[in-house]
């Protein structure tokens, strides 16, 4: 059901009956390590290039998270997927071994909230018994894409972030236990002017904060309902400037509520810069490690706020300032 | 509602209250000319790039689509859209024109019944009161990305096709005039093996035979249920392969009922090799001529077929084959 401007309610509350996800060997040492189901020590997991590395992980994700939900492919009747390899290879070619109908989707790290929004709205207005959504980054394809191979060791900003080499998959469905989705905000693309591919927090900042408000006075609810508030790869400089947005807007939300996976993913000890990023860092921490907080009963109901930025090498080559965007969904133990 | 395994059945027949198709200079040539609401003589359209003349299409294929529908930006509550460029920047950034809340997608030239589908799903569920679904492609960008920049002059084998500039968009609503959305086949990933990107149409001809035949089966009716079958991009080569394959599995579709709109779109003395192809190609055919004759009376129920080929560039460089797709969406007069 439509409820405001631009937020979905879930009256079903479709259950997230599986969910998995998968890292790489520098994910093997991040904070939320033990939440992962999957961990590889070769950041080629045997392959011979990182994009198809990257498929590998993907596929992992979607497999384990039916397998977890005690189902078969042939029981998942929808399969939606996106991610940062231009034309989303990695999502297209795990669509083609899993032989599941197929919806590619691209909001770039926004793509697992995209995803599962549109799981939930398929299982909840009954076209679909089981719907997959999925999404995964791998940081030497990305960097070698839309900045430079790391082999050439080029200097990074301090506000940069570090692309997480994952992937995540979640299993939606109209029967069966696990977290609920309760509601879904499909958000605009917001744009301040900021044109640095390497300041991607500040960016999607505005964005994140777009989607939140849009959330709370679409249902007519405040933060109070939430125990937790996760945008997805601010990092440390955007998610100040989200913090502060929201607050000069009269959003109040208690430094402890309100968090980034790219804050949470990784140890302060490693070297990543302003935090993780990557389509795999919102989608790896929420199916992994916030699902599992949520069974183990320490949080009731989170809202997590996907963010991506929207360019290209050629939207930047050519001037352009990035488009942001942020999907937020509501979850519930 | 899910009908069999992969279909969609909307019973309230949301219906399609605006369309537009804009085009460049060939197609202003071609043999729809008539069905397009705008046409450019100039393949800039007074853009510093290519990618920004897509952009400016696609934006006015939406803005036409809203206004021919009689409503303005604000009363869209969703916006639907995918395109060939790298991480689908012409879409993104005409989702910032627009200011709608906006879902990425992407299909390659499935784009546009994928777009089509979600719409109708959220307007039928009642997620949507207004859904906008768009598409586009410039040949010139599409060359210089997937291929060689056409000042190259690089020679093409005959079963080549040629990459339709111009955009489409369509508007579905729950209430209002015009064409109806009755029900959408969502395909699966199809690979047969072939690795040349020239070879598009043979490459995508099996997913959309997989798609028919899915189509014809979770619905239990056969092609006599159609007065035109059209599917998006297979040109010339493609559409006799699929032609072919159909006939061997014993669907029997009729030679005057089985087009494709790679061929209807160019008229035969222009030198387009086996056929259109490219996202605008099946959006501005169906969302211009074909709804066109529908609003005519000339047709009274089509089903549109939208084939995919999802590679790129570097899946191809890396041997990879090409996996394909196809969408296919019933409208109803």
């Amino acid at each position: 059901m439509l409820k405001g401007h631009q937020t979905w309610v879930f009256d079903s509350k479709p259950a997230i009956i599986g969910s998995a996800a998968v890292g790489g060997p520098f994910e093997a040492q991040s904070a939320i390590a033990d939440d992962f189901d999957i961990l590889y020590d070769d950041i080629w997991l045997g392959q011979d290039s990182f994009e198809k590395a990257e498929k590998k992980m993907l596929e992992q994700a979607c497999e384990t998270a039916i397998k977890k939900a005690g189902l078969k492919k042939e029981d998942v009747q929808f399969f939606m997927s996106g991610d940062l390899i231009n034309q989303i290879i990695s999502s297209s070619f795990t669509a083609r071994t899993l032989g599941i109908p197929y919806l590619g989707i691209y909001g770039a790290c926004s793509s697992s909230m995209e995803g599962l929004a549109l799981a939930a709205l398929m299982v909840d207005a009954r076209f679909a018994r089981n719907a997959l959504a999925a999404t995964s980054s791998h940081n030497a394809a990305s960097e070698k894409q839309y900045r430079y191979p790391t082999e050439y060791g080029a200097q990074k900003p301090p506000y940069a972030q570090w692309t997480v080499t994952g992937a995540g998959a979640v299993l939606v469905s109209n029967e069966g236990e696990g977290p609920r989705v309760t509601a879904a905000t499909i958000g605009r693309v917001v744009d301040m002017g900021i044109s640095d591919p390497f300041n991607m927090g500040a960016a999607m900042a505005p964005a994140a904060v777009d989607t939140i408000m849009a959330h709370f006075k679409d249902l007519s609810i405040d933060a109070t309902q939430y125990d937790l508030i996760a945008t997805g790869d601010l990092g440390k400089v955007g998610h100040r400037i989200a913090a502060d947005l929201l607050k000069k807007r009269g959003i109040g939300i208690s430094k402890d509520k309100l968090t980034d996976c790219g804050i949470l993913i990784y140890k302060e000890e490693q070297q990543v810069f302003a935090g993780g990023s990557g389509c795999a860092c919102a989608a790896a921490t929420t199916y992994g490690h916030l699902l599992n907080r949520m069974r183990r009963g320490e949080l009731k109901k989170i809202l997590v706020v996907a963010t991506g930025a929207l360019l290209s090498p050629m939207s930047y080559q050519q001037k352009e300032s990035i488009p942001c965007i942020a999907h937020a969904v509501s979850i519930e133990m």
